[in-house]
């Protein structure tokens, strides 16, 4: 019976330098703690935190839009080959008990509408700031560093439970 | 060969009283201008959307996340059964050539980002404001009423293109 | 209120001259009997079908698996666009009440799996055999031409029944 | 870089003893050879293969239909919670080098017609037949025992390639 901890990593497929060095942070302290990577299995900060976790001996799950792993950077151990482009964000974080959202464009954002909209946690380093009707929406829970985003992360996921 | 325009209305399963009222004159006013009105096919805004173009003898689509149409509104005249759960929002939105938001939740601002990730025109009524990197993004194109969204949805909607 | 029945009309993107008079035939019968047709919107036994619907004023919905309706046939009216590859054969299937396969490949073959998993009708048009243990499958209800296909499908079509 | 195989595994969600105990064997020798076991993470044919390959330290992936992971059967690892009913059959196939079909049902047939499409390769142990045109399809290569189908889906499946 499985206990591991799964959480997402979201962001763009292209991303800035320090957010690539954020999310590979993210990634290796994940492993440190034993947790499984979700994430779209592509570039940017999908690849760098898959990097981290890699360097660390964590295991990584790379969800990809198209036909074939050939697109899947080298640091996904478990590639998923759904060829349904970006509905397939939504199994990213379903696949997820909470989910980590580094910078980003419009994909990240509709991986957090779907992560709310099914109750799984949404951690942010310097991505999305949303309100409704002039009020701060205050459903993504900002975290101020890497670990920061990982300690808040874990205690957040809730441990899978098995019918066994 | 089609040159109906297709528009896409997105918003909550619930809604307030003045959301719905806001719905169905946006339903009212696509069919008064020939377009075809394509939304998730369920309650709320969607519900009103649908209820407005139908009593100017418009077309809806409702695209259905359960197995059955029997959530679909009584005012949908095309159900697509999905069986696919939210990942259809992705569909409600490549369906269409401009969406219009009215309020909603995260199921929403899932669409929302969606749309803006395919280059779909998002016109919003008292729906979700989103910024990045404390700069007000303006990706959503405001709306002062029903009309005036329905005459940006239509401005900005690309006719489709057929091979023949 | 909806009362209209949705047949799905399912085979090969290619197909024989034989099987595209088959499918055309199929259409205008259905179109003529006021049912609408639901299919897959590309080429072969689909844009056939669509041609023949549409030649007798019918309504043709085309569940698309690309991002665009450019690769649409001309005689769809209702594109929907999934950008979901062949996950949108799903879809096509469990939008109508009965299906009728005509000819076909591994997709029809999948959409036919899809069809009788879910309990949907498959009037089969020269189209797979089954056989499981030797047994000869009875799940596709055979048909000896293109009005007997459409009788025996709109015979089995359940009518689609709203709350209201 | 990965360079392990991914072997399918599809079957019923109930299953024969005799059935289950291919399965089972299935899982034990593709956990022998290393390959990573991938299936839809339910019960029958998938928990008896996923018991299998777990009892000889396996890896085993679970592509779930629903919600949640607590459908999931107690020896899938890598559970991948999807949301998208049977649309996910096409997820299993395409994640897999190669299938190894055991019996089955209408489902298993949506699996096997997605897989042909795609290219990749089936291997039916007491599974479908299938025919076209009075022509028996050689589609479906038959293994003669659960060790000749893992013979037959290694020397089949193309090792995943990555960019690096």
């Amino acid at each position: 019976m499985i206990n591991k901890k799964f959480i997402g990593v979201i962001g763009g497929g292209q991303c800035s330098k320090e957010e690539a060095r954020q999310a590979e942070e993210v990634g290796r302290e994940l492993a440190r703690r034993g947790a499984i990577l979700v994430c779209g299995g592509l570039g940017g900060i999908m690849r760098a935190a898959c990097k981290g976790a890699s360097s660390e001996g964590g295991t990584t799950v790379g969800i990809l839009p198209g036909n074939s792993i050939q697109a899947a950077n080298p640091y996904v151990q478990i590639p998923i080959v759904t060829g349904l482009g970006e509905a397939r964000n939504v199994i990213v974080v379903k696949s997820a008990q909470a989910v980590i959202a580094i910078g980003g464009s419009y994909g990240t954002l509709s991986e957090i509408g779907h992560a709310l909209k099914n109750g799984i946690p949404v951690i942010g380093l310097n991505t999305w700031s949303l309100s409704r009707n002039s009020r701060q929406d205050r459903s993504i829970i900002p975290a101020q560093s890497p670990t920061d985003a990982v300690d808040k992360a874990l205690d957040l996921a809730t441990s899978p439970k098995y019918k066994e």
